[in-house]
């Protein structure tokens, strides 16, 4: 049924049915404001909000695409502070003209996530607006000191997890509209930029250890998120562009354009974290832990010496790429 | 400067630097996710999503009380459930045409209603949009069991704060771009239009004495708000024309229009709540603790009687005057 046919009160009440009973949810959807538990005393709150056109389109990906990767990229950010989340609190701007079975997927896309992870959606708003606007905000607890950006030291070894540059380069695929000979590996890639797998795991692993020195996930690019750890923690660094983890997919389609979105392309959600190096052992250790593989990339040094990356041989590339901002493109 | 050269990072430090420190936050604006301190085990949590053109117009409504606003409804559905408000994770979406002092503007509306509510912004996201999207989240604890919509019983009284109708006669007087003889007059409603004032004192001392049966915020006007607590509670309602608390402002202007935007008027953010008839007493002594005028205005009743609006003679006005609902119109 049309959204506005259907009317606001009755696809609140459609998603109220439809949302899971969660843990520690006093009261949910339904009255003027949620009531959770909050056991620790403390809470990790994260938001992002996506506005069609300019984080997404619906050209290529669907509504139930979009619900996941919509609370995937808030709970990057919890993984990122090595926390555990807990709560969503969702609003949505959606065009009158949408179906509410368009909006069921959302949800779903939503809670296919959330299950596994032991989130619970708890409350939010529901807006007609021109174009479809997603604001989500995640709260969750810190069992152990958050990490944060700004006490990397140098000396520290950086690492990432996962592979780099995957969801850039589908989006290339995506904005051509090329076709791959190779389906199989594009697939890989589109699944990648279409469910982005928060590193939760790692994330709570390195808080509980108090491995990572300073830590952050990256969502606008390898370098500019590297660039946010550097200049809150007042260091450089070098980046070895030869040990960059790429994926068999990654290395199979990107061609030309070599490293260049595993450097700079935005919506890894991948956790690049900063470590000591008498910790390396512990670090590895880790992959089989959180089961996700960590590479360690380069290395923290001075401010002076800026961000660079260089190959195997000591040569810099003297990079100018660089990530992603909303404002100035 | 405009966003576009000033670019989304010095915009985040921009705000950053604006933001007062607050109580009880560890991290606030710049990591990957807030840390803030939540002593009584629970938070009530609440959202809204503004977007231009639906919700505010940027032709008569300055960034300063916009960003006004945007938190007085949030703090507003605090109130509704009792509670006291503590954080606001604020993301916004912007042209980039937009230029930085306008944002700031907004921010300094925000921090008006914030500091004499003790409330601290946390986080948030910058975007850029088409149309200017705010989306507000508001944690905050609840000292006593949050009143909800679904206890009302027969029998119970009916009350409101302030008065009614204001915000939503100044709204026809600003979409008709009418101008009033009595401007003084205009400007009061005006006045209650851009700035509501979230009803907290009284909230919570209703939560405190347990003294409402269940409470609700009028933000779609009186009928629609009070047939959410009919029909989640299952009693019908009888309000009394003329016991409803209109504004001198409201008398002097509202012509042959009348109660119907004390009715079904939207944005009055006053509380709309229920509470036994031999509590009246306690009731009444709230208006001077909460510094708010309060106005026994109907009964519940049992539900097949529905919500009727009588007069003093007992005269039914079988009003279907309804409030709003953003889909259907």
């Amino acid at each position: 049924m049309k959204l506005s046919q259907l009317g606001e009160f009755s696809l609140i009440e459609e998603i109220r049915r439809a949302t899971p009973v969660g843990r520690g949810v006093r009261i949910g959807i339904g009255d003027d404001a949620a009531w959770v538990d909050n056991t620790l005393g403390s809470s990790l709150v994260t938001a992002d909000l996506l506005v069609e056109g300019v984080h997404f389109n619906l050209k290529w990906t669907s509504m139930f695409e979009l619900g996941y990767k919509s609370l995937a990229v808030n709970l990057s950010d919890i993984a990122a502070m090595g926390g555990v989340p807990g709560y969503i609190i969702l609003s949505l701007g959606i065009p009158a003209h949408f179906d509410s079975k368009q909006v069921a997927l959302f949800y779903r896309g939503i809670f296919a996530l959330a299950k596994p992870n032991r989130v619970s959606l708890v409350g939010g708003d529901t807006n007609v607006a021109k174009l479809l606007t997603i604001s989500v905000c995640v709260i969750g607890h810190a069992p152990y000191p958050p990490i944060r950006r700004n006490t990397a030291r140098v000396g520290d070894d950086i690492y990432v997890t996962g592979t780099l540059g995957d969801a850039a380069l589908a989006l290339k695929f995506l904005l051509h509209r090329k076709r791959a000979k190779r389906r199989g590996a594009l697939a890989q890639l589109l699944r990648r930029h279409h469910r982005p797998t928060p590193r939760l795991a790692a994330g709570a692993a390195l808080a509980r250890r108090k491995l990572a020195t300073a830590m952050i996930d990256i969502s606008d690019g390898l370098l500019q998120d590297l660039g946010h750890i550097c200049k809150a923690s007042g260091i450089g660094a070098s980046v070895w562009k030869d040990q960059l983890p790429l994926s068999r997919a990654y290395r199979t389609l990107t061609g030309k354009d070599g490293i260049r979105y595993a450097l700079s392309g935005g919506e890894d959600y991948e956790l690049l974290f900063c470590a000591r190096p008498r910790d390396r052992a512990r670090v590895r250790k880790l992959e089989g832990i959180a089961h996700v593989p960590i590479t360690r990339i380069g290395t923290c040094v001075p401010a002076p010496l800026g961000i660079d990356v260089v190959d195997d041989s000591g040569k810099s590339l003297h990079t100018s790429i660089t990530g992603h901002d909303h404002f100035t493109k």
